[in-house]
């Protein structure tokens, strides 16, 4: 009974047979082989126009390589208040951008609220140079709270973007998980509404370490190569990468992988609300579920082979919790089997 | 006929089924499982000794961590003038040290000359804040140009590293070629030569990306797991990495993958000699070859399918090469078959 | 009318002619003269103690640099959400730290609330890699909104500070104001109480250009002369700073000064409650009144000759303007006459 | 007897009483008030074209500053091996780049060599992501070895600038002593030749402290005031720099004190080579002489009062001195007194 997080899972058998497969033979290192070439082209396809495509060796290296590629001598950053980059990435975003600065909005349902966000960016009039300057927009999609921004909520934030000449980022650590709850294509969901770069992740919905930080216009990339290279996320045998890519994304798989993770989640969170011995925190919309217990009932579930976090209630929802309860976080992906789910609810009970 | 790099071959079929069999179930992520500890435990044996093991993606970002560990503010670092991190990384150990510096010192045949070291070193007197600090040495075993540090020449400049309190850094991305072509065991040619920080690379050497920063002294290493989640290369499904050393390290593997790219390379070093239509550049001692032909003659075997570099001669070397002539890089792996080294002096003739 | 900052006057008579005196003649550079050597011989005096003293050309620079000295990787620094160095540095401190964080702290009055402080501390539990680690706090005495920490509610940060093993830093841009107006001797508002290291800040008090970073623990310092310099923060003609501190702190006229600065916004407190047209935000307690009245009567009295700002008004005091009111900030200095003062509360009735 | 350093002078007297007349009144800080106007239309007429100046507080920040400016990531700046950025800044440019590198390169005469320069450059392939991207070149005029580049020398290497697309940035720690010396204007000696940005010190000169980045085109400095607020270098009452330079540049007497430090050197010189107890290294063609003469002899000076740097003698010039022999480095100023320099030329026989 796995729940603690989807990159507890493995790589799919479709994944690492590929994987094997591309194993053979020489090729061209550093992004120039066939295969790198094929993937990039994949790319273009899945997003209905020429990208640039990058691929590097983590989630948290994708975020902050779309950060420093669009980096601000004092620039300021915005994200939601529980998101990743603020809350996980031990500051990698101020590494790679040299200190460029996350600025925290609020919002309820772990969503920026665009009127927030608009009051955040205007603390910075231009050419104030006391306070820095604002340099991007980013929001996770799912979030970090297994909700969904709806397509006319990006769409909000984008024409905030847009008018103060943002670029707009999309940390798509759980992007299969979003586009198949939405039943959006990666153009609908990104750059038709205005998004500008996008972290597209695989390694939580399983490959082993997959992750292609996808820029909208490549100008905008123009200088990634370098900013990636010296960033040490330039892989050698890049076609490692691209393999799991190609297995991935070929004939929908990670669409399917997606489907299966967030059809757990909806069926942990029925057997949860049947269960009567806890409350949703919130309504699960993709693979993560948040649940309300009686602190000694989580500790008892752990004790008997549950794997979970018991959770931070996040800071826009100050009385979540009694004193005796606790926040659980419950995270299926592609391997989570019904047996788990199932075996899960039964103890719960 | 691939001799461009030793990046160019792919993974080793052993590694890619360990890979496929650890790919299934759950386990902790972020080098909390079981995997990764039997393959930290396997480092301290490998090492005869409880050393510090830190799994990252890439040959560059170990050397950059590896002096990011022992960053002093105005730190000067001692390479060799051909070192990998100062010709080949775009700057990441500056990028991952904040703006230290890599200082260049001369010797023949790749190897830093230890007068010349100390020399360099003592260009900053203690205390004398305008020209910055030395704070560490690094050298590469085997050499950038295919050539060896005897246990003696290491040992003079580990002395030198001792007498200047400055920690000395091997860049291992070749350390199997250079262990089998010594027989020395790893312990032997790290600490108990002086040795303190090894970049103990395995991709070149038959997996895909699997690289290995290790410090002899844990102790020197206690502020590496925050240096290395903000430099975003902790790896969540960590056990991939695990995976590979788990097959690598087994029976001797990655001992025998290297010895095979030392006797391609010696093949390879034999045929050209009896071609009489090239001259070695220098005796190659691992799985480098280093050639001297000309020009027309380099192209000839490139349009005829023949993969490799020509490359910048060394700088210690200026008169290496008459005008009509170029230098060959030519590397062998252990991939790399004994019908290709034959293929290829058979068309250098 | 000049009240819009402490950093429009110029500098007090006695310091410029002490400085030209000092002109003349040869002394060493970079701080190795009689004259630095006197200076922070003045300080260990001041500070009863022997400190460590490092003269830089701005607030900012100070700021930085004491983080930069007790910098940790992913290092998280805490202090008021409306610090000057959070708010008006333009991200200097993430600068000098290579990216270190700045997580602002709640509380009223524009003090850290000690609650809010361990709260947001205990978010980064030890070895937790993902998070970062507490590096630091910095606590602003007199605060950014001109009001003071009591001794007793240093002491109450600082035990937290000692508790989590974080160094405590005061940024004392006004220290002079505060001392006097506590009537506390400089060791008695820091060390004493638990304070390691402190921006002393003499620029807004009478100085053209004169800040010390000082070091109650100089073995905390032990990096700063390299970090300073690199930080090209390091004067060549350094007794051109010393000379000022030799004026200013010479027969308590620092002290003076601020005593003077104080008063006068005692007095033009008073003179604004006494209008009836204006009414204070807070109580003043240093040489900051922060004052509400009409937006349209503000506008006036810039219209008609007063300089000051239309200030933000704090996050914590949402609710603190009706519609049409704004929020002035009105600060004196040593050169505020009670002229000046009186004309403008003339000008307000 | 003080030759240690032009920074061993204090100022001006014009200078220090100028400072004193603009220490009375209030002004707008930060660069906003009349007086900084003033001084940035000097600056225009001065260059004979519109320039952007911002005045920092050390020419480390000034020439530090000057490479933030044109940063690019990987980025490499050439200087020539003796360059002050490269030896004596403790990696400041490094710091103010966040890790952008200073290549060195040869040349006699402390002046870069064009063809090495060139060569230097070719090491960087467009695109070839590996070794990293040019960024910027760099000439010190005079040069640190009391040099002075030749117009056409300049212009050689600003062509060179030119075709590979690289501001051109010169040092001018010792502009004005360079310029009397060439008989040129600043116009002449700068972007008329191909120079783009200046760091013009005054510092050296006879002002207390006070640097100018000037960039010839402003638009290549669009970023910079966030990039100097950022660094901690822009001045609150930034009038004080801007007295200094109102007398500094008033009625040539910046020209004056040049010609005088300039002229002792001469004097000096000449001193030296009539006693025949030494001999030059080189010809001194600003205010710094060279002088090679026996160790013993140079202690002796030295005991006796004299105060000289006993320096690194050039590493182009490996065989420059005898066993026994040292390198005097002697500087002269504008308040060198003629006496001084007989008195020394008296004890050398």
């Amino acid at each position: 009974m796995y729940f603690a997080s989807d990159n507890w899972a493995g790589a799919h058998p479709a994944i690492a047979q590929r994987l094997t497969e591309v194993s053979t033979g020489f090729s061209a290192p550093y992004g120039a082989s066939a295969l790198d070439r094929k993937i990039e082209q994949r790319f273009n396809e899945l997003f209905e126009r020429e990208v640039a495509v990058y691929f590097v060796s983590t989630g948290t290296a994708a975020n902050s390589l779309a950060l420093a590629a669009v980096n601000r001598p004092g620039g300021v950053s915005f994200c939601h208040r529980e998101a990743h980059m603020l809350e996980d990435e031990c500051g990698a975003p101020e590494f790679f951008t040299h200190g460029a600065r996350l600025a925290p909005v609020d919002g309820v349902n772990g969503k920026i609220n665009p009127h927030k966000l608009k009051a955040e960016i205007e603390r910075f009039p231009p050419d104030f140079v006391h306070a820095g300057q604002p340099m991007a927009i980013s929001i996770t999609q799912a979030t970090e709270i297994g909700t969904l921004y709806q397509p006319d909520e990006i769409s909000a934030i984008a024409k905030i973007a847009q008018a103060y000449q943002l670029p707009l980022h999309m940390d798509g650590a759980r992007i299969a998980n979003a586009l198949v709850a939405l039943e959006l294509t990666p153009a609908e969901m990104t750059w038709k509404l205005g998004v500008d770069i996008v972290s597209f992740g695989a390694t939580k919905n399983g490959c082993w370490c997959a992750e292609a930080l996808v820029f909208m216009n490549p100008e905008l990339a123009k200088d990634l190569p370098f900013i990636r290279k010296r960033a040490a996320q330039l892989l050698s045998k890049s076609r490692f990468i691209a393999g799991q890519f190609d297995a991935y994304l070929h004939d929908e798989l990670w669409l399917d992988l997606a489907r299966h993770a967030n059809a757990m989640a909806a069926r942990l969170q029925t057997g949860i609300v049947n269960s009567s011995q806890a409350r949703l925190a919130w309504q699960a919309e993709v693979n993560e579920v948040f649940a309300i217990l009686d602190k000694a009932h989580a500790d008892r579930l752990q004790e008997k082979g549950a794997v979970f976090y018991q959770w931070n209630p996040p800071r826009a929802k100050p009385g979540l919790l009694a004193e005796h309860q606790v926040l659980l976080r419950l995270v299926t992906s592609f391997a989570t089997e019904t047996e788990q789910v199932d075996s899960f609810v039964e103890l719960l009970r």
